[in-house]
């Protein structure tokens, strides 16, 4: 790629390092970001330094942040003796985008995979069992509904179960306003298997 | 959004100013960003910066590059009295990626839009006028075969008709490779009309 200059060639590439950015994308987006004007250009470049330096861990339940503790942690409003598993921020953001629980949370930042060679050490499984000996009421495992999340799912409640703590697991089935033949059969099945008395 | 931490947000939020990224893809990549090594992180934001601080015109032919005349204008291969007028730098590294093109550029960075309210003088033109001056064999018009692209191709040709430098536009028809039946009806009106005798 010669007939770009160094600077925008380097540019393409570095952009086309990140995940789901083709080479199109990156020459487009390079070619946008030359054009904005330069304290837009400062504020983005700025901004991706700053999150990498001061992005850490929450020292409770381990979600990213940039602060000791996070909002939802230091909250006087959530229910410390509630914690739902989760295994990314992500996946935090969704049911915190739902706004209806009060509870906190555990990241894990991962879900066992022997397939990927992430083994009970690789997530944040220790820290939980850690914050399990303090008083809890129960513990709502969130992992993924695939082969790894429900693995780490079982892997935990044999872990914890021995403690008599309260464990519950989110319900899976057919999603609200999902047509039936869309849908794949293991879901279905689950569904059928699930299903509750009206 | 609170339920990230302040740094995490501005990511998503300087990503998602980027065209073609939605909110969705730009919590991913900052969730991808966070979790790069630190280098890498840094030679990103770098990079963004450098190349807004480094890229300007090309003296002679106006594409983006780091230097004071581009790698083509500078070349001594290029023949610099076949010109070709292009709209930008990637239209510019279209014809480069054929390789079968000697002569060199001019970039105008952009087209005559009335709707978008960009006259003759939002683009490069009077520096194509004032290249034109030295002498010139041949001016390819390669801008977009859209209204914008046409225009000025047309403005183009009576503003330096008079000057008796050869004109030629880039030859405008069916793809090659593509099917008939999927193309628009001006495309199929315009290959009839120059079609060239076997």
């Amino acid at each position: 790629m010669d007939y770009f200059s160094t600077e925008i060639t380097n540019l393409i590439e570095e952009l086309g390092r990140l995940p789901g950015i083709g080479n199109k994308t990156a020459q487009r987006l390079a070619f946008h970001i030359i054009h904005m004007p330069k304290e837009q250009v400062d504020k983005l470049s700025d901004t991706i330094k700053s999150a990498k330096e001061n992005i850490r861990f929450c020292k409770e339940c381990f979600t990213l942040t940039d602060k000791e503790i996070c909002p939802i942690c230091a909250s006087k409003e959530r229910n410390k003796k509630l914690i739902m598993v989760v295994e990314s921020t992500k996946d935090l953001a969704a049911y915190e985008k739902v706004g209806k629980y009060d509870g906190v949370y555990h990241v894990l930042h991962g879900a066992i995979s022997p397939m990927l060679g992430i083994g009970p050490n690789d997530i944040k499984l220790k820290e939980l069992m850690v914050r399990l000996k303090n008083d809890v009421d129960e513990l709502i495992i969130a992992t993924n509904s695939n082969l790894e999340g429900e693995t780490t799912a079982m892997y935990i409640t044999k872990l914890v179960k021995p403690s008599g703590i309260k464990m519950t697991r989110i319900a899976s089935g057919v999603p609200v306003g999902g047509d039936l033949e869309c849908i794949d059969e293991v879901t279905l099945l689950r569904a059928l298997e699930h299903r509750i008395e009206l």
